[in-house]
């Protein structure tokens, strides 16, 4: 799938996720990679202005999702079965960007990492890994 | 700290957790324990009605948290250094308990387990562990 | 299975987990359990006489993939896709003892806790949890 | 500490890697990595010819503690607090390697992630994260 065959399927099934304020943002899909963005907002925040684990973990599941789906297509939804973070240093006051990548597409399986960063920065803020379940009958492309 | 100390807490410096609804409520601590429910809503769904992975994350992070402002303090916020989540079954649309236990109260680092299942049942949906770090001085109690 | 039959499936096909030495010990089978032990022996030792990381990820790997066994059969072989360890304590000198629950066991998926203790001690030195793709074709029993 | 002090220490401080025959090579250290090579042997296999995860899981825990030991040297141990593996396809009969590379070096915790292959191929085996606890007075240099 195109970014924008992604964008207009996330808008579709995931309105969700701009509930309080739209602040993601998918900025690229590639092979077996996406690019999701989270803007600064007040309802990512903890005491101190530092941007809560809960968002970082949110924005790590849409960017492996996003590049899952525009690898699978959107034949059946992939289902989540195992998230893991390191939290690596307190990113301040900003926007966050995660860059996932898929370490294995099978036919069961899509296993990615992604890293997560200050936009225009290299400071590693969160490190994660997810497992998603593909159901029966998808098209890996 | 007793529940109604930690509660007050969370409200003082937590005011985030609420937003977009309340939703979140601390039930119970104990000794290396607490109990957080998580109410149904709106903005803790995904497609098809069932929970969000990111409201399930932060569930367990806020009852690990609550687990060791129980039994530390609050002096100085302890600090989410890992997380990781096993999703075993998509939860339906009901709310959420969640049962944090600490496996570890050490003068660095804390480490416990979470369970989240429906109000009243066995059901898992959910597997959490988390590593906090803690900040020098607290008095572990 | 009974005990006995995985004991005699174990013995069969993974003679390696004996190699340097007979040391694992599968004590227990139960409903969605399993107890392995693992002797005290210098081949799983570190610096300072403590256990290996890596001597707890062989047993609670063992203890989990028994586990499976005894409820799935010997119809295909699971395989580990995820392993998450906390290190808790130092265990010292000693033996150790898993006890291996299945949280979930779905017709693609296992996954599993396992607590690692001394013999006949509560303290936990070691929790961790597992993935294990099922084959297609096994008998869920 | 260069290639040859950190052999030299490994050598002193755990000659139980080496028990069963010597496997386990320290290729190189570099600013925050290091590369560690596992022969094909005997001991490391599973039913079926394939490499055992236990094996890994030894092979990405040295190849981290490598690379935390050329950065702040010998003063103290570090202490592995969490290991997580996504065991990503079967390795076949195959001598390993092993990519380190730290992604936080701080005070008092270093996490790391872990890249397996076969030699010189780049089909990801399994991927690794781990977290260690840095003793107090280490010179992290």
């Amino acid at each position: 799938m195109s970014l924008a065959d992604v964008l207009a399927f996330l808008e579709s099934e995931f309105p969700q996720m701009h509930h309080g304020g739209r602040t993601f943002h998918l900025e690229a899909v590639g092979p077996l990679s996406a690019r999701m963005r989270m803007d600064h907002h007040e309802r990512h925040l903890r005491p101190g202005g530092t941007i809560s684990g809960p968002s970082m973990m949110a924005l790590a599941d849409l960017a492996l999702y996003a590049a899952i789906l525009a690898q699978i297509g959107p034949v059946g939804l992939a289902v989540t079965t195992n998230l893991s973070f390191n939290f690596l240093r307190r990113p301040g006051t900003t926007g966050l960007v995660a860059e996932a990548r898929l370490l294995k597409l099978g036919r069961r399986l899509a296993v990615g990492e992604v890293l997560i960063t200050p936009p225009a920065s290299d400071d590693l803020v969160c490190h994660a890994t997810g497992t998603y379940s593909i159901p029966p009958g998808s098209a890996v492309s």
